[in-house]
């Protein structure tokens, strides 16, 4: 097809441009025919410019203009004019000035979308996903995509500058599920076995630091076939780093600065040091969660000491129980009326607390069914500990400590939505949550799991512990925590053999496991490994925070759903049994084994 | 494990560095022990320091200093000296100092390696990929490497510059087999169903100009589960690009900015403008291939006219059946003896050739076995179309035009090579290649294929053709060549469901497996698809030309076999009966149908 090429795309004329001839490329995005005059709105991913179509100055292109629907693609030739005063348009780039076209060429027609290509549209997800290419039209999306194109950017140029290395570790690799599970790739040439897609290229980064990369970085796509909740993805993006020859102090050092560059250039916002840290215990304590949101206080107090002797029952049986009683002041809540009340109850009862305890304070005192039970010392040094003031609610829960305090952070959030605490203008918050506990007990297999993954240190203090009482060993692990979102987590790893065997070990993986599963590793680490350690940053989660998002979704051109299937070309669809038969597998029968 | 953590790398220090105490990381690269002094070579990725144990200076360090042995890693602290006149070392960046050990910390032990750790090793390739992050310890890896990290980023930065963006396209597609196979992923969410892993995301680029997105790029990982040839890996890496409103003119001036820069910044030279064009017809008479080497001239010249009415029959044969005698003139080479032109006659014949003319040029006229056959005219005229001299040797081919062609490519090559035409300092030479046939035929299924992809575009002027002689059919499709490698292929696509359609037809593709197949794509058209074009540029292969290599294999951190394994973590591997029960496949049997 022959046609004129743009001279300028659709965001681009301005008023020194009036007087030139100049051509346009793009889609019909709006449409005004007052009869001898129509308006076009000529959009491209730059911008929109109108164009006009004059019968009286030409009538051929007239005539066409007539014919133009929404989507259809055009390319116009035309002069710049400038907009008479009172029809400037401030909200456009391109709002002083319109394009008399002389001639148009319909390049392609449309049929009509199934929703408008606008900035609001009130489709189902599912018809949305069917047309993402359509959905990707519209200016939101555009904009999330151009944020994450800026990200992608700034973070490897961040990287380079600082001497790190970008390398590609393989897409296909060894099955060696611990965790998650893989998804497996047949291999056609060796009958019987199976390739896995990386959950995360660990081994791989921290080869290449026995290969004394030094320090390495990749943007890469990871992949978990897991049971997908509301808003994960089967494939996701991860930026991968991995240093040697350093403390957690020099990659929190590089870290933040990558940080402070994405607050910059995506949000033109200074980041402050030093950033906050919290162990693990601290936040948990503080915030009911190791991802803790301090955009807002609300802060738990742990109130075990002012209950020791309680006459109630329920705060003295935790704190004898070694559990804890925990409480925050809800600001201006005392007004909060039974219904409310009953709500948040129900809230903390589905996440498996006994009930909730309330206190309003009143001009004449706590209001609550439980203030009865209380002494008056008790109901000062409530008050005292929680800086609660008239016109506060008190909300206490009491049991099993971690529970408790994972039931009372989501409590925390539920009453900062509430109480509107954060909006558009809160200033973000950045902060490590440092020495988690590096096992974690799984009630069910009656095993210790890694919390984060097998490859991480102890901290050197607690090694003597890894075979008397795992559970008290902390790691060497971070996570880096954004506006209450984990979007970073690492750890110093294990270089040394013995130590990865006596890891393994606490892990209940067999030697023969562990050499089946990571002997290339372990073998790697007697040839001169050097100290090492990273982090993994939740890419797709990085963009949804920096582009204002509540859902990933919104940051990945063509996402799945959360069965795993991409409505738009319906996969994953049958295959032909010729191709089956090239892998060496058939399908499985219900009746089989 | 506390070390102190290096003050600079061991490529770093200089003079004006002595008198500065300093630490260093590394492994120890070499070992000289004089007894009461030992050198050592500490090594990291920067370079290489002297570090020096000096027994009447410390004691302890130089004990510790005699247990040191090859890769064991190593911190040391001590005093930069400059070192004595007569022994600074030129070729070293670090060559003009030494840092005398004040304390050191053993911070990894290593035992002996396979292999040794060090510019030319020689030792099997399969132990030098079992033990791949050894390999990658030696300087050309690293160097391998780091000319990728480049080149990654001066691309990125190159498109970036330029308003691409870069998008990220789904790793879990559909299958849509044509051509090569697909790698599989079984779903254990939908039982009896199957992603596929992207050749190329050739169809979500397409749908991202039909968002518009304008221009897109992306490096991006792609999949091709093929019988592997010497130089071909399962997974490679690719540079994807996609624009929308263009011609083949300006796809041309963005890959052609991109090379400039690569160019400069890889190799500090200029790309010569403007690129030189051949037609597929072009190249494939004058140099025997659709990716010629340019580089040296034994050009082919057609000559059927002169031997139109030739005595000689398989000359005469070859004109009158509609084929071709083509021949070239390897310069200085009329001293061949007997054996060295068997040689070349065995190695047309391995490619198909009956037979190989040769005639040398001599005082007294043309020497051959074929020269009485020839009349003077003809004679004189072979002499004269090929520009043949004296001294020179005259090779001839005759035959079906298309094999008779790409056998003296190869025989171009071969004489190229023989002649040693090409050498470190022969200038780079690029170019395209356009207008490609946009069908091929394929005697053994007896239909036409895509030269190209089904999404490529025919000349608008050939569009008729498509039903009455598609093998005539020119694509506006382009290749661009650099030193004889393919670098990159793309085309202007269709962007038309009408013409989608029959060309889907051309290709013997049912209405229901098009729609099965790519109805999304041709649904996509219906809503307004700009006209579009892109390429896609073979990463691997562009890091090996410009890294100077001969193998894909060294350009990339963690390669597979030809027979797609990787020998350092035995993938593909066994997996777990529990795993494939999950996903609803069994592994078949031989005696399964």
């Amino acid at each position: 097809m022959n046609f004129k090429r743009r001279t300028h795309t659709c965001g681009e004329l301005r008023t020194k441009d009036v007087g030139q001839s100049v051509v346009l490329n793009g889609w019909v995005d709006s449409r005004r025919d007052l009869g001898g005059v129509i308006f076009i709105g000529l959009r491209d991913r730059y911008g929109i410019t109108q164009v006009i179509f004059d019968s009286e100055q030409n009538e051929s292109a007239h005539k066409i203009g007539k014919e133009l629907r929404s989507e259809f693609v055009v390319s116009v030739e035309g002069k710049v004019i400038k907009r008479p005063d009172d029809q400037i348009s401030s909200d456009m780039d391109t709002g002083e000035i319109d394009v008399v076209v002389d001639s148009v060429t319909i390049l392609n027609e449309a049929e009509t979308p199934p929703f408008p290509i606008k900035d609001n549209v009130d489709a189902f997800d599912d018809l949305k996903l069917k047309y993402r290419y359509l959905d990707l039209r519209r200016a939101p999306l555009q904009k999330n995509l151009m944020i994450r194109h800026r990200m992608y950017q700034v973070t490897r140029n961040y990287f380079d500058k600082n001497d790190f290395v970008e390398v590609e570790t393989p897409t296909l690799m060894k099955s060696t599920p611990e965790g998650a599970r893989d998804y497996l790739v047949p291999s056609r040439l060796h009958s019987g076995r199976f390739y896995a897609l990386p959950q995360s290229p660990q081994t791989y980064k921290q080869l290449l630091m026995v290969s004394g990369f030094d320090k390495y970085f990749q943007i890469v796509k990871c992949f978990r076939d897991e049971d997908l909740r509301a808003d994960r993805q089967p494939e996701f993006t991860q930026i991968d780093v991995e240093m040697s020859f350093v403390d957690t102090e020099d990659v929190f050092k590089a870290v933040e600065g990558l940080m402070k560059v994405l607050f910059k250039q995506i949000w033109n916002k200074e980041l402050q040091f030093p950033v906050q840290r919290f162990t693990f215990d601290e936040a948990v304590e503080k915030y009911g969660s190791d991802k803790p949101d301090i955009r807002f206080g609300l802060e738990l107090v742990t109130l075990n000491d002012v209950f020791t002797n309680s006459e109630f029952k329920v705060f003295k049986d935790a704190v004898s129980a070694n559990g804890i009683v925990t409480g925050f002041a809800a600001t201006g809540c005392a007004d909060y009326s039974r219904n409310q009340i009953d709500n948040l109850t129900e809230a903390v009862k589905n996440l498996g607390a006994k009930g909730l305890v309330w206190l309003k304070v009143k001009d004449k005192g706590l209001d609550s069914p439980v203030a009865k039970f209380l002494s008056d010392d008790e109901k000062d040094k409530l008050q005292e500990n929680l800086n609660a003031n008239q016109g506060d609610l008190i909300l206490i829960l009491a049991g099993d400590r971690m529970k408790t305090l994972t039931q009372m952070g989501a409590l925390r959030l539920e009453m900062a939505k509430r109480l509107e605490l954060v909006n558009e203008d809160t200033e973000p918050k950045l902060l490590w949550v440092t020495d988690f506990p590096l096992l974690e007990w799984d009630e069910e297999t009656k095993r210790f799991y890694a919390m984060h993954h097998p490859f991480t240190s102890p901290r050197m203090e607690d090694v003597g512990l890894l075979d008397t009482e795992p559970g008290k060993v902390k790691a060497r692990a971070y996570d880096l925590v954004l506006n209450g979102h984990e979007i970073a987590g690492g750890s110093i790893r294990i270089h040394d053999s013995g130590l990865q065997a006596k890891m393994f070990k606490a892990l209940g993986i067999s030697k023969e496991e562990a050499e089946r599963k990571f002997g290339f590793l372990m073998s790697a680490f007697k040839y001169g490994a050097p100290p090492h350690g990273g982090i993994a940053f939740g890419f797709d989660r990085m963009v949804m925070i920096f582009a204002g998002l509540d859902s990933i979704r919104d940051t990945i051109a063509f996402p799945k759903t959360t069965s795993a299937t991409s409505l738009m070309d319906e996969s994953p669809s049958e295959v032909a049994d010729e191709q089956l038969k090239e892998l060496h597998i058939k399908l499985r029968n219900e009746k089989d084994s």
